[in-house]
């Protein structure tokens, strides 16, 4: 199969698997492993786009459900493309769709071609499946688009696991077969089948014989036990082709992605950072803190010591403080800045540490307090 | 008397007395005539410093009363002053909080002493006067703080308007005896008289006779009819000293601007740039626009084109108003850079005008669509 990504392993942990490479997209290189912000409706929530990049960012998530819906995928590719549309020149992810359509439970009807839905603004009617999901992703013209895919809401039985496994993989032959970009957009395949080893092994072999440029493995980030998740993740990521970029989708806190990484994954998006700096809380080595506490009203030290991101290095946490007490937008943006520069940090120090032949130490050092 | 800052007129335009100076203050020097951005609860909102000061911004404005009640001006005192509290780093102005305590209609009491008045939190009775906002401003630590005076509510008789003159000057005595750091915080006395010319006269003699470091013509912002206000700044202004800077509070609009500059007044503040950009509009030279309209959904122009600010240089109408449609906060972000930039560049452009000898044609080629 002819990729328009070039991805290399430049180094390999032998205690865990975890990697450090380097993918190469249309749109630049990025270094692995790698944290994606997720831009739901082509912004990061409460950034511009420099202060994005400012973060160490090297691409981003977008949700193709919302820019279908708002302002249109026909739209965003007549402004020439989600690039252009944003003025953001570094790669882009995009979605399927399907997460979102499947978390409208009540709005929605799944048949064997995709999901009718109502979507959450009008109420209106719509109708996404694989070939629609393909149209939009193409449209929108991202770097990497996601194969439209069943999400089983954890906890799942057996059975139900494979039903939604088995029409994944279906439904994956519908987008290879209706992708029309293969020459500038990489399609990742998912591996579906809930926390069964059994399916998950069935779903890698079935996904992989696609011979894809990536490969995600879904289902992970919601409603099962924590535990669970992670044995999961722990058995899947090594089943996938070592010369594939690997993505566990919607990933996560910084302890998770610590842990992925450690399984063996490239690559991880969330909305944490940015949600939760709206809600005025914080990522730091003491675990996550709310910036509306009391006890921060006349601490003149940085959020976090040290911490090179434009937030640290100019505000204290006294007056980041004052400006969440106050429900200023400038708290949330500042806050959002630092919370995603430490995750870019957190895979950061894990890649250091694997090109260094040293991750099992640095893994081990990471207590759960500070990475929760 | 001593002042904490140097002002040097650089050029008259002989025809109108706009002029063009320059303004040495603790925290560094200002081209006048200058536009403030106002960052009523020490941030200019939806904005980080680095943006602000990227947009060409001088000096800022802070609202005492915002910060008396929360977080209080003795907590902002123990951080080192508003410059260290915030990390802005260049010149800052408060107002005296009498604005916003007059605004508080049917919560206040005025004596001779100041006004006692509740809070629009919490209710919580409070007492602020001459005395008091000085204590306040000089808690606060900018590099020139504002007396207190009364703000006679617009249109006002004669009679009601002289009342409050005469208190504005018993009360700029008491901020006079009261300001304790003469040495690095200017105090500017206020010319109130409303639109009666003798009430100008005589408030400007009384003011002027307390050899302050400069004067600001109060009074004008609110509740008149325009062509009045007009009149009157440009009957006020030039009764004002000279050698000494002339501030027009709480204006305004790209056409009030130049129209205060034509009148000889230096410096101006106002809330608008960045109040229209949270409501989504913008500042044009085709006029006032709202990113809303639909008419922008596919315009992939710039919001003004040539226009060297980072919104207009980064991002089209068409992605704006996508921003502006789904309330995201960047979209007020974007506005209020190209907004604030665009009156810092109202000034700029009336500078030059001024130094070149040209302000003449300059101010006549303003057409009013364009500036209002």
């Amino acid at each position: 199969m002819v990729s328009p990504l070039k991805f290399a392993v430049e180094a390999v942990c032998p205690w865990s698997g975890a990697r450090a490479g380097r993918l190469l997209t249309p749109h630049g290189p990025i270094e692995t492993p790698v944290f994606m912000p997720v831009g739901t409706q082509s912004t990061i929530k409460a950034l511009c786009w420099d202060q994005v990049e400012a973060t160490g960012t090297q691409i981003v998530l977008a949700n193709s459900y919302h820019l279908y819906l708002r302002p249109g995928h026909k739209l965003i590719e007549r402004a020439g493309g989600l690039h252009k549309f944003t003025s953001w020149v570094k790669p882009i992810l995009t979605d399927s769709g399907g997460f979102q359509v499947f978390s409208l439970h009540e709005l929605r009807k799944i048949n064997d071609k995709g999901v009718a839905f109502k979507d959450h603004i009008s109420g209106q009617e719509h109708f996404i499946g694989p070939a629609e999901s393909m149209e939009i992703q193409n449209a929108l013209g991202p770097d990497i688009i996601m194969a439209f895919d069943e999400c089983v809401k954890n906890p799942a039985t057996k059975a139900e696991a494979r039903q939604a496994m088995e029409r994944t993989h279906r439904w994956l032959a519908d987008c290879v077969k209706n992708h029309q970009r293969g020459h500038d957009q990489a399609l990742f395949g998912i591996v579906q089948g809930s926390i069964y080893e059994e399916l998950r092994q069935e779903s890698v072999t079935a996904v992989t014989s696609f011979d894809l440029p990536g490969y995600a493995i879904g289902g992970v980030a919601v409603g099962e036990e924590r535990a669970l998740i992670e044995k999961t993740v722990l058995l899947t990521a090594p089943m996938l082709p070592a010369d594939r970029p690997r993505y566990l989708m919607g990933v996560g806190t910084p302890w998770d992605i610590a842990f992925a990484i450690r399984c063996g994954v490239d690559m991880f998006d969330c909305v944490l950072p940015t949600r939760l700096a709206r809600h005025g809380a914080a990522f730091t080595a003491e675990g996550r803190v709310s910036l509306r506490n009391a006890r921060f009203s006349e601490d003149w030290q940085p959020l976090e010591p040290g911490c090179p991101c434009y937030t640290c290095t100019h505000h204290s946490r006294g007056y980041l403080h004052h400006l969440v007490r106050m429900k200023e937008m400038t708290g949330a943006t500042l806050l959002s800045i630092h919370n995603i520069h430490y995750l870019h940090q957190q895979a950061a120090a894990c890649r250091k540490a694997i090109l260094e032949g040293r991750f099992q130490e640095h893994f081990r050092s990471l207590e759960t307090p500070a990475t929760s």
